[in-house]
C-alpha cells in the first residue's frame, strides 16, 4: 500500500523554490516518485485541490519540555531570565517532562515542523513523547558541569545514546549536547568532543548569544568562542550551534573553516534582546543556516512559520537593505537548509524521490494566499502571511500524523489537561 | 433580543490587562451589562468554553484594495517599490477595488479585526464592501497633487463624505487623507486642512516613513516634517499619522504638543527597511499610538496579532531592553489606543456597558495557550502566539459576522475566485 498525494502545488526546494504541479507517491518510509502519477488499487489518496506542499520544517533548535514555562519569566534579558529560568526547571520530574514534550510535539507538528533539535534534560522523556507522537528529532541531554555533576550528565546521556536500541523506525538521533562554554569547563567539553566523535554524533550548542559570553571568555581563556572551541578540539567534527549573534569577523571565518552550522532563532534573540544574527557575513562565507524556535518560555510559541517571517523582516530593517534575505531564502532554511544543519540532508528536507517523506501540507484556502500568479508570489505569501492555521496535512517517515489540523494519533485535549495540571502543581511547588 | 457571551475568560482592557471571568451582554449595537448574568428567553447565547473575548482589533492604517497587489514588487525600499506600485495601481478599476476591499476585510476580520482606518483611491468602493462584510472603517480617499489633479480628487472625497448619508448603521466615518508632504503642495494641505475642521474630519497621512522624506522636506521648505506641518496649520485639529519613525526631539514634541496619533506599522517598516519607530521616546512624551498592517504589498498580510508580536519583538531587539514595549502595552496598542489613535476611543476599544459592541473571541484549545496560569501569561500568550487561526467568533457593532472562523454574511470562496481573476485579468494586461 502507497500514500499518493494526487494533483498538488509543490516546492521540492531541490534548489532555487520552483512551484511545481504534480502528485507524490510515498512506499513505506519514502517518496518514490513526483511527478504526473496515476493511483493504483489500494492507493490512499490525499486530494490536493487549493493545497501546496512543502518539504516538512526543520526546528533546528528547541528545548521542548520547556512549554512548561511557556511565557515565564516575561520580559526579562538572558542573563536575569537564566536566573529566573533554572530554579524553575530543577522542579520538573519525568511525567513533567513527557508531557511537556508531548505539548511540544503536538505544537510543532501542528504547525507543519517534522523534525526538531532537542537540548533538554531527561530527554528519554522525549523519546516516549516521541514513540507517541511520531515526530522526527535529534535529541541531547544538556549537558553541563558548573554544578558539579558534568560526569553524571555526561554520563546519563551517553548511556541513552548507547542503550536505546530501538530508533524509532528511523526518526529518533542523537546528538551531544554541552550547553555552553560559560558552564562547560574546558576538559569536559574535551571529553564530550572525544565521546561525540566516537560515536560519530553532531555536538549541539549555544555559541555567542550574548555579548557577555564573548567578555567572559575573553576574560577567562583570553580569547573569544569560536577561537577558543576551535583551539580545543571541539570544532573537528560534526557540530551545530544556536544563536551565533555576537561574532567578530575571525570568528566568522573560523565557523566557515570549520562548518559550524548554525540554527537561527530570531524571535527568542528579539524577546531577549540578544541581538541580531550577522546574516549577510555568515551568508557571504558560505556557513549554514538553519531555523530554531529556541524553547517556549523565550518565543513564546514553537511555529517555523513565523521564524521564517521574522528572520527575514529583521535582517532587511536592521540592515536598511530590504533585498536581504528573501522569502526564498527563509523558505529554504526551514527546509532544505534546517535539513543541512542537523546533517540530516541526505535523507530530508526536500521533496524528491528517495528521500525520506517528511512533508507539510497547507490549505491555500485563506484569504493571505489571494491573489497568487507565479512562484514569487506563493513563496512569499507563505514566509510573510503563513500561519500555524493553515497546516492542514503533515507526514512523517511516510504517515499521515496530522490530518486536517488535528494529529491524528494524539488525544490533544488529554495532552492540554496534564500540561495545565501539572503547571498549576508546579506554580505552587 | 440579546446576544450573551456565556461564562467567557476576558480582557476589558479599561485599563492594564486583568483577566476577568463573566458574562457580556449586548443589546442592539451596544454592550449593556458585563459579569455575572443571566440567560432570558429568547437570547442568543455564544458559549465562553475554553476561549477569551477581546476588545475587536483596530487596524489605523491600511491600503485595503492593495490585497490585489499582494506580495507584488518583492525586496525592494520604498522608493523602488512605490515606482514599481504605483503605476500599477492606476489600472486598477472600481470592480477591482470592490472586490480587492472585500478580500482585505474578510481577511481582517478573520483576524479578529473589527476596524479599521483606510486610504486609498475610489473609497466608494470600499464603502459597498462595507454594506456586504458588515466591518467598521474610517475610510478616505488617498489625496495628492502630484499629478496636477489636486483639485478633482479632493471634490470627489468631499462627495463621498458630504453625499453618503447612509452610516451603515454608525460603522462607516470619513476622514480626509492627505498622502504625504512628498506628494501634496502646501497650499493643497491647507485646503484639506481646512475642509477637515469644517466637518470636524481627522486627518490621515504618512509622515517620517524614511529619512529621504526628511531630507526632501529641509530642502524645500527649511523645516522637518513636523514643523512645516505644525507651521501650515496641518496639525492644528484630529490628526493620526503612519509610521513616524525617522523624528528627531523636536518632532516629538510638536507631536505630543499637537497630539499627533501614531499609527505604528511595524512589519511594513521591516519588510520596506524603512526603519524603526521610536517608540520609548514618544511614549515618554504621551502620544497615543496604536497599530496598523499598512497595505497588503507591504506586510503581506493583514494581521493585527502578528503586528502586536513585532512591535514588541522589533522594539526589544533593536533598544537592547528586554523590557520594553511589554505584551500588555502591545494588546494595548490594537485595542485602546488603536481607538484612541482614530478618535474612537469614546464608541469602541474595551468592553464595558456603553461601548459598541466590537468583540473578538479567540479560542484557546490550542498547544500555544497551555498551560496557562495568571493574567500575565495570557496576555503573553495572545501577543507572541496568538494566530489568526485562533479567532472564532468576531461580534462588529452588536452582530456575530464571523462564527467558528468563517465570515457569515460572504461567500468568501467567491471572494477568492473574483480576485484571483481580476489579478490574473491585471497581470496581463
Amino acid at each position: 500500500m502507497a500514500l499518493l498525494i494526487k494533483d498538488i502545488y509543490y516546492l521540492p526546494m531541490t534548489g532555487t523554490p520552483q512551484l511545481k504541479k504534480g502528485s507524490v507517491r510515498i512506499e513505506g518510509r519514502r517518496i518514490v516518485a513526483v511527478g504526473d502519477i496515476e493511483p493504483r488499487w489500494g492507493d490512499e489518496i490525499i486530494y490536493g485541490h487549493d493545497k501546496l506542499a512543502l518539504p516538512g520544517f526543520v526546528n533546528c533548535h528547541c528545548h521542548g519540555a520547556m512549554t512548561m514555562l511557556r511565557g515565564f519569566g516575561e520580559g526579562m534579558p538572558l542573563s536575569e531570565w537564566l536566573g529566573r529560568v533554572q530554579p524553575a526547571e530543577a522542579k520538573l520530574n519525568d511525567e513533567d517532562l513527557y508531557w511537556a514534550s508531548l505539548l511540544a510535539q503536538t505544537e510543532m507538528m501542528k504547525a507543519g515542523v517534522t523534525c526538531y533539535a532537542d537540548m533538554y534534560f531527561g530527554e528519554e522523556n522525549a523519546v516516549w513523547a516521541m514513540e507517541d507522537s511520531g515526530i522526527r528529532a535529534v535529541l541531547g541531554n544538556g549537558l553541563v558541569d558548573n554544578d558539579g555533576l558534568g560526569e553524571a550528565h555526561l554520563r546519563a546521556a551517553l548511556t541513552m545514546v548507547d542503550s536505546c536500541r530501538d530508533d524509532l523506525q528511523g526518526r529518533l538521533s542523537f546528538a551531544l549536547a554541552p550547553h555552553a562554554v560559560y558552564s562547560c569547563s574546558e576538559g569536559y567539553l574535551r571529553d564530550i568532543a572525544a565521546e561525540a566523535a566516537k560515536r560519530d554524533l553532531p555536538l549541539h550548542l549555544h555559541i555567542a548569544e550574548t555579548e557577555d559570553e564573548q567578555e567572559r571568555c575573553l576574560r577567562m581563556k583570553g580569547k573569544r568562542v569560536l577561537a577558543y572551541l576551535r583551539d580545543i578540539g571541539a570544532l573537528d567534527r560534526k557540530v551545530f550551534a544556536a544563536h551565533m549573534i555576537h561574532l567578530d569577523e575571525e570568528e566568522i571565518a573560523i565557523a566557515a573553516a570549520k562548518d559550524v552550522r548554525v540554527a537561527h532563532c530570531p524571535q527568542s534573540n528579539m524577546k531577549l534582546a540578544s541581538g541580531v544574527l550577522p546574516y549577510s557575513a555568515l551568508k557571504k562565507s558560505g556557513v549554514t543556516i538553519g531555523l530554531g524556535t529556541d524553547g517556549a518560555a523565550s518565543n513564546n510559541d514553537l511555529d517555523l512559520l513565523e521564524e521564517m517571517r521574522s528572520a527575514s523582516l529583521l535582517q532587511k530593517v536592521t540592515s536598511g537593505d530590504a533585498t536581504l534575505l528573501p522569502p526564498a531564502e527563509a523558505l529554504a532554511m526551514a527546509t532544505r537548509e534546517g535539513a543541512k544543519t542537523l546533517f540530516l540532508d541526505d535523507r530530508i528536507g526536500t521533496i524528491e524521490p528517495g528521500k525520506l517523506a517528511d512533508i507539510t501540507i497547507l490549505s491555500l484556502w485563506r484569504p493571505h494566499y489571494y491573489p497568487r500568479n507565479d512562484v514569487n508570489d506563493l513563496v512569499s505569501h507563505v514566509v510573510y502571511g503563513g500561519k500555524n492555521g493553515d497546516v492542514h496535512t503533515v507526514i512523517i517517515n511516510g504517515r499521515v500524523r496530522v490530518r486536517e489540523g488535528r494529529c491524528v494519533d494524539l488525544d490533544e485535549g488529554r495532552i492540554y489537561h496534564e500540561v495545565q495540571k501539572r503547571a498549576a502543581k508546579f506554580w505552587a511547588r
